[in-house]
């Protein structure tokens, strides 16, 4: 240390006229984890591969390397669609993803990812931390052994790339079009013929002609997939995932029996990322957008009236569904979802989209 | 250690095949530090002074009690706009408060607060983390020897308390209106008479009728101050804030004396803390809402188009001459807001806002 630094940070210590006495760490935290993390994204992964790789970074340096984690990309220790199980069978402490990737394991896990109409990004931080959200979740992961924690966000979504412009409702029947989840069931029942296929699939099946349209992510993920150059109709917004929020799951056993501060700079970096990777998606979907409009030539379109009104009466069937659900669990977690996000809406409906719209109408400065 | 315990970690230390070699942190991580944070905000105030006071919690657990802060609430060691004063004198290391308070230091500063007509939480953090904002609000602070991190956000707060209903421009003409800083420009531009009075002061100023009317924060704040006992006629949306973001402000030589894990630490839990506050927000302003109107007979309303229209005309001529500015550090900030801003906005009009636009016209789940 040298010298000058010394004597600030004595001065920092006897400084305090109220200092509490504060003690050394105890020996305990001294411990090292080392922790794999398996995720369902491949490396590199625009805004949510990258997203569990700063994730896994930020735990590892601001535990001084105490929690050391290492990531292991979709495929590399388990196939992607088989994370969580490799944290319940003890091969991996983590698993990075979407809770709606294992539905079969309970329906009620959907809502946490994000619902046809349902919340956006800030709804569904709010539901979560302030509206009993978390405790929900945390009981339908408990049947086995594990905690999740919110880890990331997308923020609404692109609706999806069309060959030809839409005109209403008669477009899309028989369309044979890849959107998975509960999305996928609206667009079923709005008369789309749905296939699911791994994003590194699609390109070739819209290539084939196997596909006629897809959504994907957004401008930020679609762009590098290259889907501009078959189809040139882009549309807004996904009605299906107003918000795609990703998880860190952990080994709830594991998680605790760390010491408490390294469980809480698990829950507080998992926070941060939160807002890291919904940050990266705003501040990047523009300018991806900006190059497939002025390099690719494609054109931006909303959805007509027709299909955003069918989009949202095939998704209050589904989630009245998941509401009357035999799964007791599946019953609470849409009843909590759907109670919470009636009054959230007072407040977005009133107040952010007032202001989105005043906004747009009178603001114009360049 | 319990014997179960040891074996349990001995499994978690041996189990990874690729685990790397990891060290017991270096002995200097074992300083501790007592810092003492400033607020500009009274005790448990909603939201912002609960935060600030769960941002020390969070930091002293995270760190394990080796970065341990003693939070002082509005006047108890300074006077709350005294706050990055005793940062930079250095009575005190941190001060949890908004940058738009100091903007004699700098007219720069209001932008990492939010300004009139300008960003939303979400393009705020996308700004200031990917779009330059950072650097730039580091050059400003540097030359005061600080340095800021965004630690909350209040979403967008309401437009304020009216005694009669606003049918147009001539209804705020002379209106003697409490509202300040950049939002307080806009309104004497548009007509009103406007006046800053501290958040303790407005009740008493509309009681004895020396205020007309007032805005402060939103539904979780105002209904705890009692404006309602003296206006029934509660505005939305504020265009002057459509975001208020606060700050944790630290002495940056001190901070860069921190070992590494610590600085991570604090720059974690303040990403953390603009997530927990907004999420706060947006939990508990619909539930004040909710009591305004069932229990106290407020009522919602909101601005003509005329006032929405004359304040952004308003804000449009206050940042161009921000941007104008004869301050070079100012008229940077001022264009890398705008320009930022406007890229911004091609995402959140063609999705967030039509997405909310169609979530209000046709879903409706009760």
């Amino acid at each position: 240390m040298k010298r000058r630094d010394f004597f600030k940070k004595a001065g920092t210590l006897t400084a305090g006229a109220a200092a509490t006495t504060a003690l050394a760490a105890p020996a305990i935290a001294q411990n090292t984890y080392n922790w794999r993390m398996v995720t369902t994204w491949p490396a590199n992964f625009p805004g949510l591969g990258v997203g569990a790789s700063r994730l896994a970074q930020r735990i590892t340096a601001a535990s001084g390397g105490r929690l050391n984690v290492q990531v292991f990309s979709a495929g590399e220790l388990v196939p992607a669609l088989q994370s969580i199980d490799a944290v319940i069978d003890g091969s991996a402490e983590m698993s990075h993803g979407a809770a709606y990737y294992w539905q079969n394991k309970n329906a009620g896990l959907s809502f946490f990812t994000g619902v046809p109409y349902g919340m956006t990004s800030r709804e569904m931080a709010a539901w979560v931390r302030y509206m009993g959200g978390q405790e929900i979740w945390d009981e339908i992961y408990d049947q086995f052994g594990l905690k999740g924690f919110l880890s990331g966000d997308t923020g609404t979504q692109a609706g999806g790339w069309f060959r030809n412009e839409l005109t209403g409702l008669a477009d899309i029947q028989g369309l044979r079009f890849r959107t998975p989840g509960l999305g996928g069931q609206v667009w079923e029942r709005m008369g789309a013929s749905v296939t699911n296929l791994a994003g590194g699939e699609i390109f070739a099946a819209l290539q084939s002609g196997t596909l006629d349209a897809a959504e994907f992510v957004g401008p930020y993920n679609d762009l590098a997939l290259g889907f501009y150059q078959i189809c040139k109709e882009y549309y807004f917004p996904s009605f299906i995932e107003p918000g795609l929020a990703t998880e860190l799951v952990v080994d709830k056993a594991k998680f605790m029996d760390l010491p408490q501060d390294l469980q809480e700079i698990v829950e507080y970096v998992c926070q941060a990322e939160y807002d890291q990777v919904a940050s990266d998606f705003y501040a990047n979907d523009p300018r991806a957008l900006q190059t497939l409009v002025n390099d690719h030539g494609v054109n931006i379109r909303q959805f007509p009236e027709e299909i955003l009104e069918a989009g949202a009466n095939a998704a209050i069937d589904i989630l009245t569904e998941l509401r009357e659900s035999n799964d007791a669990l599946t019953r609470k977690t849409a009843e909590s979802f759907i109670e919470s996000l009636n009054l959230l809406r007072t407040r977005t409906d009133d107040n952010d989209l007032t202001f989105l719209q005043a906004r747009e109408r009178y603001f114009q400065i360049s």
